[in-house]
C-alpha cells in the first residue's frame, strides 16, 4: 500500500484529510518552556512519550535536557532502547511470565531502567524474575489523590519499599506517583512523609517522581519530588488550554479535515469522526473546537464523520469541499491513531515522521 | 520489533493483555445468521469492512453470500481490491485532487466499484474526474432520519441523480441511507417516494441501499430496500446486546485485561485503558462490562488504566494478576488500534489475522 503521506514542502491546503499535523516552531516552544521552568526550580525532567511515541522527538526532548523517558509499556520502551535512549522509566505494575521475561531481557540492553509497582503481588514477580547480578530498579507507586494506582499511605509505601529491598534481584529506587490536577499540596505533604518515614529507617530515596501536564507549572510546589514527567505538553490540546497550561497559541496540534457534507442550514458534517479524534471527552460535552468558528459544536461522530451544530454559529460555515482545523480534546490519543505524524512550519510540510510506538501491544 | 502475538494453541489464560480476542464460532454464527435473514428477505447483504479491516473475514463473509463490500474510505478500499474483492461501495461523499485520482485509479482495477454522494460540489468533482470510457457509479446519500449526511428530501434526491446522469463520465446507480435506529418505516417512506419519483422521470433505481446492525432484523420492514449494509454484526458488542440484536452469547470479541492494581477495598485497575478500548460510550455511563462481574463498574479510563469501582460489586473480585473479559461497548473502534487481531476456538488460539486495512488514513 503506497500509503498518501505528503512530502516535505506541500502546502498545507493541499494534503488530503484527515491528518493530524503538528506546528514545528510551537512544538520546539513546548519542550523549551517547560524544560526551562523545570531548570528554573532544579527538579529533574522527565517527558513521557505516550503523547507522541516518536523517536525523533524524545531526541529534541533530551537534546533540550530532559534527564530520560517516561514509558508506560514493555514495548514501548523496547521500541525507544533500540533507537537509543538508555534512561527509562515505566510506569506501570508489570505482571505475567510473558512480560517479566521481556523486561528482564529489556535490563539487560539499557543502562538505567526502572518500573514501579504498587503490591507485594507487583512485587513478588519481579523478585522471582531479576537477580542481583542484573539488578532491576523498582520505584514505589503511591496515590496521593488520583484515585488510579498506588499505595493509600505512606506507611503502606515503605512496606513496600522494604519488600523491594529485601529482594537480592530488586533495588528500591524511590517513590512516584501520578497526582490528581490541583493536588500539590496533597502530594508534597505523602512525599515528605514518605521520605521521612523512610530515612527513620535508614533508607534513602533518592527519586521522588510526581507528574501530569495539566498543573506542571504547579511542580515547584512540591519541594520534595525530585522530578517531574508530562507528555501531554509538547503537543498541547483543548483540555490544556482549559486547564489554564497553556494559550491557544501553543497548541502544536490540530487535525485538518474537509468539510464533506452540509445536509441542512444547521448541520456542516467533518471527515473527522472517532478513528481521527477518538471520543475522548475530558469533561467537554463536545468533540474538539474549530478554529475560528467558535460557535460550531462537534455534537457527534461516528467513525469517519463529525456532525457539526451551525445553530450557534455566527460566522459564515465553510462550504463543501473547505479544509478546517480541529482542535481535539486529547492529543494523545489522537497520535496513538495514526501511522505517521505530519509536522509543518508555517503551513509548509517539514516532514514525516513513524509513529514508532503506535499500537504497541503491551 | 519482535511484537507478542500468541501462536496458535495457546490458551488464552497464557496471553500477554491487553488483548481483544475473537470467537471463531461466535463469528461464524453471527455471518451466518443475518446472511440467512438476508436471504430469507430477499436483500442483498453488503457487510461494512469497518467492524474488523480484515480480508479474510470479509472472504468468510462473501463465502456466506454476501454480494460484495462496503468501504468508508479510499484507502481502505484500496486494500481489499489488492486483497481481491471486486465489488465494493465506498459510502462517503470523495473530495478533494487527492482522492479523486486515487479514486480513479482504483476504478479501473475493481469491477463494480461505486460511491455515493450528496451535494453537488461532490457531483462536480467526481464528474470533472471520471469520463465515459470508464464511468464510476454513483448512489445519492438520503437523511432518512439519523441527521448525518445526505439530502432532505426525495426531490432533492432526483434532482442530484439528475445530475449524476448527467455527467458523461458518471453512472446514476440508485439511493443510499445510513437509517436512525428504529427508523424502519421514515425509510420506507423516503425511499419508495423517491423510486417512484424518480420512475416518474423514467429513471431507474436499480440499488436502494439501506444499513446498520443495531436495528438489521427490522430489515424486511423496508420493502424498498433491495440491499441492507452492516458492519458490527460480525463480531457485536455491549451496544448491539442493549439494542436487542443479539444476545451475550452472540459476543465474538472480548478484550483479555490483567487486573494490575487493587489499591482499596471498592477498587481495581485493569490494564486496558482508551488506547485498548477506547472512550466510546455510546449512551453507556461506563466503558465496557467485566463478564461475570455485573455489579462492577469501569467507571473511568486513561491511556492504559481502566478503573473499577468495586462498590457495587457483589462477586468477589480477581485478585492482582488474574484477568478478566471486558466486552468493549463498540467494537469497530477497538478493532483499529490493533496491528493484529487474535482469533480462538474454545479458548485456544487458533490464528492471528492482520488487521489489513487498520489505521488507513482517508
Amino acid at each position: 500500500m503506497n500509503y498518501p503521506w505528503p512530502e516535505p514542502g506541500t502546502p498545507l491546503e493541499q494534503i488530503a484529510t484527515p491528518m493530524p499535523v503538528i506546528d514545528e516552531d510551537r512544538l520546539a516552544a513546548n519542550i523549551a518552556r517547560v524544560q526551562a521552568y523545570c531548570d528554573q526550580h532544579g527538579k529533574a525532567f522527565r517527558p513521557h512519550i505516550k503523547t507522541h511515541k516518536i523517536a525523533a522527538i524524545a531526541r529534541q526532548q533530551l537534546d533540550a535536557g530532559a534527564v530520560g523517558l517516561n514509558c508506560q509499556k514493555v514495548t514501548e520502551a523496547e521500541i525507544f532502547a533500540e533507537a537509543g535512549f538508555d534512561d527509562i522509566l515505566i510506569t506501570y505494575n508489570i505482571l505475567g511470565p510473558a512480560k517479566l521475561a521481556r523486561l528482564k531481557a529489556l535490563n539487560s540492553r539499557v543502562a538505567k531502567l526502572a518500573v514501579v509497582a504498587d503490591s507485594e503481588v507487583t512485587i513478588a514477580g519481579l523478585a522471582s524474575t531479576f537477580s542481583a547480578d542484573q539488578p532491576l530498579t523498582v520505584l514505589i507507586e503511591c496515590d496521593t489523590g488520583a484515585r488510579r494506582c498506588g499505595v493509600q499511605t505512606p506507611e503502606a509505601a515503605v512496606l513496600l519499599a522494604e519488600k523491594v529491598a529485601a529482594a537480592p534481584g530488586l533495588r528500591f529506587g524511590g517513590i512516584m506517583t501520578y497526582p490528581a490536577v490541583g493536588g500539590a499540596a496533597e502530594v508534597e505533604v505523602f512525599l515528605a512523609r514518605t521520605v521521612a518515614l523512610l530515612s527513620a529507617k535508614g533508607m534513602d530515596c533518592p527519586v521522588r517522581s510526581s507528574g501530569g501536564s495539566p498543573d506542571l507549572f504547579a511542580a515547584h510546589l512540591v519541594p520534595s519530588a525530585t522530578e517531574h514527567r508530562a507528555g501531554t505538553y509538547v503537543y498541547n490540546d483543548r483540555s490544556m488550554v482549559r486547564a489554564g497550561h497553556c494559550s491557544a497559541d501553543d497548541l502544536a496540534m490540530h487535525v485538518i479535515a474537509t468539510v464533506v457534507s452540509r445536509p441542512a442550514e444547521d448541520r456542516a458534517v467533518l471527515d473527522c469522526g472517532s478513528k481521527a479524534l477518538t471520543s475522548d471527552l475530558l469533561g467537554f460535552t463536545d468533540y474538539g473546537a474549530i478554529h475560528g468558528f467558535e460557535g460550531a459544536r462537534i455534537v457527534s461522530l461516528s467513525e469517519e464523520h463529525a456532525v457539526v451544530d451551525l445553530s450557534t454559529c455566527t460566522e459564515p460555515f465553510p462550504q463543501i469541499g473547505s479544509l478546517v482545523k480541529v482542535v481535539p480534546n486529547h492529543t494523545c490519543v489522537v497520535s496513538n491513531l495514526f501511522e505517521r505524524m505530519v509536522f509543518h512550519r508555517n503551513g509548509i510540510v517539514t516532514r514525516v515522521e513513524k509513529v514508532d510506538a503506535r499500537g504497541t501491544v503491551w
